[in-house]
């Protein structure tokens, strides 16, 4: 069975400064075994990616290593309001972190966040981190400033309710769900280990996911929210929060597809149509997705490209699975092997001018 | 010269729980005092009131001593949701504290946010603590459940700005201003004593107490957020945050309309006319103030019926002073005394059914 390759809109690359957890090389091999062609990078990594330098230096790395197609999107900043909105065309998409996760990207004042919001083109792609108050005052700019704004990673009832209600009043916004605020909840934290259980948003309750299911029409987008950290991290003192997702999510979601639970219309729509409407995509010609969607299999770690090391889904019984996929008319991988090479994956924006 | 009285919206009675701070007899003098012949108490007393027992002994205490018109406010609380609808006809509007102040009655969950504000009637008023996040929440269910809001307390450029925007697009929302924070700033802290400049919201920078002035249309009301402590506790080492203020607001209001920075029509408009509409509030036939514009005095707390004992403006020179005031045909306050009884005041409201 043929799908459109994948677009992932919230994948964490690490590089730079956190190579020893994923690069730009392992970020998107991981990109393709899990179907996904096209990609989001976040920019909090080290340095964060805010200005001209240090969105040069993040592309730079991408053209040099992706297997897949790919945008970086750029950090709001107290200090880059007016720097911002001039590298918008060259950006995947402007990302406010309005809440507090992995990094140091937190917009404290409220009157940034408004300032961005107004600054940066209507025509940009803008998409927050937001969470209880943080993601109604996200919603209350699209509406006041009248410019569309994606909300990532939502994971409480309240949350969801809320944006069907201000869906349903013509607020322009659009939303995200992770597969891990679908498929896992508090009740999973024993299993996974406390440790490794850290996320930002935080695994919710199983009302909260089963609220996720119940207003499956109000989610735009799943993106993985892919978030690797070493093993060492995640059982270590301080775990940073995050999970990997990018291998996982498409068997989650095919194994759901084949429990009656989603449609594979459901499944494309949320991770292809939306996404590239939502985000401004080109098409990638000849580009897809073989799958076996009655293939049963266990999903390990020990199979991934990640540079992680680890799974929150460890030993999971999939029913689905990617056999090949092609980008561009090249078979990009098969059968569990990558047969492109790095810098095959094209940055989909305008070139950095000089 | 003759005004209209003066309502106040927001005004801490501190009966039950905090009479030696203030109670309805010294607090509705103080009003009279001050102008003011009808007032909303906020319901972060102790206990709190939140239920139909906690309503009807602030409602006895009311009828028993004040010396001025009022309702009670209800507070909403995460147990209190259908209690609280059931009792808005009897109350003066429902509170919701979204942000940490004096008292217990903080809602921390969104979601209890979203409910009340669905659950409480669209005709009875619903008024908001909140700040920041907080307040663009406010906003937003405004807009979403098609209900207005009155946003209590105002204090920063970041949020007038916002209202502004907000009213722009036609959300039903209403907002107040203190005293404190159209007539004080941060470089007041000093000479007030950084204890006793303990509010909230805070002391705002003189840029925020400008974007105030400068955006006067946006401004519905002005309420004093009387908040009485004893000048002990203000000066102890735990600081409760909260300044008296129903005597010194319109000796303020009237000095600034000596200085030409409003006009009585300003006053008027936002301590009558946009209260009375706003919180469904009966004319009070037969019920005036008699102010000499002109007059130079001194404002000091040796001088005032409050019990709490201090004013942040102590030593102010005022310009505008009340002479009288007439409450239903009756002259109840005259050069400086006060001539009602304890139990002079109405509850406007309907009587709470036994």
């Amino acid at each position: 069975m043929r799908i459109p390759g994948l677009i992932d809109p919230h994948v964490h690359m690490r590089e730079p400064g956190g190579e020893h957890k994923e690069d730009w090389d392992t970020g998107t091999r991981a990109a393709l075994a899990g179907g996904v062609t096209m990609l989001l990078a976040m920019p909090n990594t080290r340095p964060s990616v805010t200005d001209r330098e240090t969105l040069r230096s993040a592309l730079a790395a991408a053209a040099s290593k992706a297997h897949c197609d790919y945008a970086q999107n750029l950090g709001a900043g107290s200090g880059n309001l007016m720097d911002a909105a001039s590298l918008a065309p060259y950006t995947g998409a402007l990302k406010m972190y309005l809440d507090q996760t992995f990094g140091t990207l937190k917009l404290d004042n409220m009157y940034d966040w408004m300032r961005h919001a107004r600054n940066w083109p209507a025509g940009s792609p803008l998409c927050v981190h937001a969470e209880g108050p943080s993601l109604a005052t996200a919603i209350l700019l699209a509406q006041v400033y009248n410019r569309p704004v994606h909300l990532c990673h939502i994971s409480l009832r309240s949350e969801i309710e809320l944006i069907r209600a201000a869906k349903e009043r013509g607020i322009p916004v659009t939303c995200e769900v992770t597969p891990h605020h679908l498929f896992l909840s508090t009740a999973d934290i024993p299993s996974i280990g406390l440790g490794r259980s850290e996320v930002r948003p935080r695994l919710s309750s199983p009302n909260d996911v089963q609220a996720m299911w119940d207003n499956l029409d109000v989610i735009d987008c799943f993106a993985t929210d892919h978030a690797p950290h070493t093993l060492a991290e995640k059982n270590g003192e301080n775990p940073p929060p995050g999970f990997p997702g990018l291998e996982s999510a498409l068997p989650l979601y095919l194994t759901a597809v084949s429990q009656g639970r989603l449609t594979m219309d459901d499944v494309i729509t949320r991770c292809v149509t939306n996404p590239r409407r939502i985000f401004h995509l080109p098409e990638q010609p000849e580009t897809y997705v073989e799958i076996d969607p009655a293939e049963t299999w266990t999903f390990s770690a020990a199979n991934t490209f990640t540079r992680c090391g680890w799974t929150p889904y460890e030993g999971y019984r999939m029913t689905g699975r990617v056999t090949s996929v092609t980008l561009r008319g090249r078979v990009v991988y098969k059968d569990g092997k990558i047969l492109s090479t790095p810098g095959t994956g094209r940055n989909i924006r305008p070139a950095l001018p000089e």
